[in-house]
Parts: C-alpha cells; structure tokens; sequence
C-alpha cells in the first residue's frame, strides 16, 4: 500500500479549511476535534465558497488577513475558494512544510455522489492530495447552518485519528459525509464508492423591479445507481460513507475503445 | 460499447460554451467549424471564467440574456459559470431537449493533465457528459488572447465529426488539448491517459496603496509522469493529445487496502 506519509512520535500538524467560511459552525466543531489530535492551523475563506468545485483565483488578486476568531489557534482567512486557501496555506503560511494532515468542513450540507464535483470542501481535500498529503473532508446531510453538528464530533475524531495512524493511499483524499442528527443513531462507518447519480435541474425564474429577468438554481437529486456498496446507500441505512477520491479523470477503459473504434488516429 | 446517443440522417443540434466568455476569438472559431456539423446553439458566460473548475451558482441569481454577438446563430450569454450555462442551455434553452453533442473552448491556454481539474472548459463538457451527452472540450496550448487558432480548426472538426459518427462511452467527455501554432507541424492524434502532474505554486506577495497585502497566484507545471502514453507526452511530441474523462471520482483499488487496514469499521 503506497502511503502518504504517517505520523510517529510527533504532535501532527493539521491543516483546517471549509467552504462555508471561517465563522461557520462547522468549521468551529471540526477545530476543536481536531485540537485533540495535533497542533492546529486554519486557512479558511472569509465568505462562503459553497459550489465553487475545484476553482482557484487567477484573474483577480487574493487577500489573506490574520483572523483573531479562534483564541490560541493560528489562524488566516482568505478572499479565494478553498483550493486557493489549501495553497496559500502551503505556500505562503507553512512555507512549504507539509501538514500531516488536511481536513475540510464540517460541511453543512451533503456532499456525497456527484456532489463532489461540485463540493468546495472536497476540493480543498483533493488539492492536499494533489500534494501528497492525507486529507480529508467531512460533511453533514443536513443544509441548515444552525444544523445539530454534535453527534458528528466522535466521528469526525476518530476518522482523522485513524488516518493520522494509518495514512491514507498516495493521492487520496476521504470523502466523509455524516447523516443528520434527525435521523437517529449512526449505525456504523462505511468504506463506500461514489454513486452514479445527478442533479436534476429546476431553475427558477424571476423578474427584477427593472422586469429584466434573472433565474435561481434549484434542483433535486435523482440516484441512479442501485448498488449497496455505495455512498447512497450507506446515508439511506443511516451509515457514515467514506469515499476514497483521487484525481485521475482518465476514463481508463475508454483507451482501447476509442483506439479501436476511431478512424482519425 | 455502451454509448451515448449517435446521430443518424439527421441535423445534429450542437451546444457551443467555453470559458473565456462569449466574446473570446476561440468560441468564434469553434462556432465556425461546428455550423459546418450541425444546427449550434450558444450558451456561453458574459466574462471570462477561466480557473472556475467545477464551480456552480447556488448563493446568488444567474442571468441568462440573449445575444446578438453571432449572426443568424441562436445565442445567450449567462452570468454564471461553464457549468452553469450547461444546466440553463439544458434546462431553460432547449427545455430539455437533449443536444447530440456539447463543445466548450476553444480554450486560450492549456488544459492537459491535473489542468482539467481547475478548468472551467471541461467543467462544462464534463457536466453535458453526466447528462450522458457526448461532449468534447478543446484548448490550445497557448495562453495568449490573440493566439493564432487558425491551425486548431481542421482538428476541431475532425474530431466533432468523429465523435458525431461513432458517439462516446456512456459518461465521458475528451479533453482534447492542441500544441501552440508556434511548435510547428501536427503530427497527429493520440488518446491518451492523463498525466500525473501538478502546479507547484509561486505567490508574489504586494501591497496596495493602503499598505495592505495581497497576493497574485502565479506557478509552474512539474510533470511528474514518464509514460509515454500520457497527455503530456503526446504535447511535448507535437501530436493532439485526447483524454477519455469521467466523473468518476472513487478510487477503486483504494477500496479493499481500506477496508483491510482500518479499525474503526
């Protein structure tokens, strides 16, 4: 098993992003977890990121400011995206030392099957494992901010707890997601593959007091995949999914078909 | 070959979107090629969205207005993201009516290797092809606005052509990546995997006339994959390099190694 490296015998460093931005709940949560395990940094946006999938910031100049938001931990917020903030982190405030770990979230609202694409706290977990670095990022099937996070801390800490121990494959970022506290007691942890699923557009339109029209996203979430070794299923019977993510989007078994099939090579 | 649909004796209805907006000289181009294919429909942003990734507009409300930018082609420029604008062409345009293929680009500046992951071209092929449409995103390894696009034209045809004939696995969109007119003659087509590679970030750091800080991100690409069957092999070789890719984010061999090591199963 070609790892990432391991912690022995140190505090580990662990890097704190999200994509709700520094004042959310679920960031506060995650910090004070993961307290316990090592010695605490957090780069994280100072505004809400939720949707920015894998986006960075080229076009425009980024701040980065101190934040005094968490007593006695080191912490920045940052005007970019999460990857922007996984970067800077690694560039400019740990100049270049690697964490031992990188993880994203709480986040408030699910980010399980293709919602991973266009998850900002994945990203930021799937830009640590660009590096080489375990990372990962947890989220909470339920979109309220003043959601209930509490029954997610066990979880949470014993997650990063057994990453910290084991490492985590090279290149690999955790894909967590937590049922909502209303739907009672968490079963148990599964290691789980991404569902084949989509989203199912509604947009709503609206016109503005100048009656020129604008549209809101909206949209519900279709499953389509029946497998019960999936992240889906493991939500729906109340399990905690954990997906392994990497970043290769080759559609390797699409190589020989294409070769075969194109005329044009 | 599981394949999304084929277009038989009849007028293929194209969607054409990019990234750097509806005004850019690479949409013009592929707009061109493309009406030689097949009825084209535009949706495409109103600015540039380079580095957008997977992004989505969730927080804020998209325009969506019609633009006389093309003669005599049907065309709309969006507010929001290369993504977005698929979901509205799908939803609102062409209510729901599918397209037999989805083009984005042509894109002024390079998207081989961990580059797809950030970019907001594929983005937008890669949500048509969750929507099983076959989709193709075309870049020109050239950054320069005003680059020369003229030798990408016979490809980019060929290709569309290509793909309109024989369609694609179900799922996957190309990412298809064209040398710079400045490195001399094409020496052909490669499918490729995509390469292990990453940017290794430059921050320089400045200060406003406020004494403020700030940072511009700025980086160099380190290829850290020798194969020969990799994207940016097929580049640096002068050949077009086009990778098969998925959404699938899991990482399948990840999955029992996991399962074997962890305790808290």
């Amino acid at each position: 098993m070609a790892k990432a490296k391991v912690v022995v015998n140190k505090k580990p460093l662990i890097l704190v992003t999200n994509d709700d931005g520094i004042t959310s709940h679920g960031i506060r949560t995650l910090v004070e977890e993961m307290l316990h395990l090592g010695e605490v940094i957090i780069v994280a946006p100072d505004s809400p990121q939720s949707g920015m999938g894998h986006a960075i910031t080229i076009g425009q100049a980024l701040r980065l400011d101190k934040s005094d938001i968490f007593k006695d931990v080191t912490s920045y917020e940052c005007s970019g995206t999460p990857a922007d903030c996984v970067k800077l982190a690694k560039s400019f405030v740990l100049k270049h030392r690697a964490p031992d770990l990188v993880v994203s979230g709480i986040n408030h609202g699910g980010n399980s099957s293709i919602s991973v694409l266009y998850s900002g706290t994945m990203s930021a977990a799937i830009e640590a494992a660009i590096e080489e670095t375990p990372a990962i990022g947890f989220s909470l099937c339920d979109y309220a901010m003043d959601a209930d996070v509490e029954h997610c801390r066990k979880f949470v800490r014993i997650i990063a707890a057994q990453v910290l121990k084991t490492g985590l494959p090279r290149g690999v970022a955790l894909n967590v997601n937590i049922p909502a506290k209303t739907k009672g007691k968490i079963k148990g942890i599964k290691v789980c593959r991404q569902a084949r699923a989509k989203w199912q557009e509604n947009f709503e339109e609206r016109f503005d007091p100048h009656k020129r029209r604008y549209f809101w996203m909206n949209g519900s979430f279709i499953n389509l995949d029946k497998g019960e070794d999936t992240d889906e299923w493991a939500l729906q019977n109340n399990y905690i999914s954990v997906v392994p993510c990497h970043f290769d989007m080759t559609s390797h078994h699409s190589l020989p078909l294409i070769n075969k099939e194109w005329d044009i090579l």
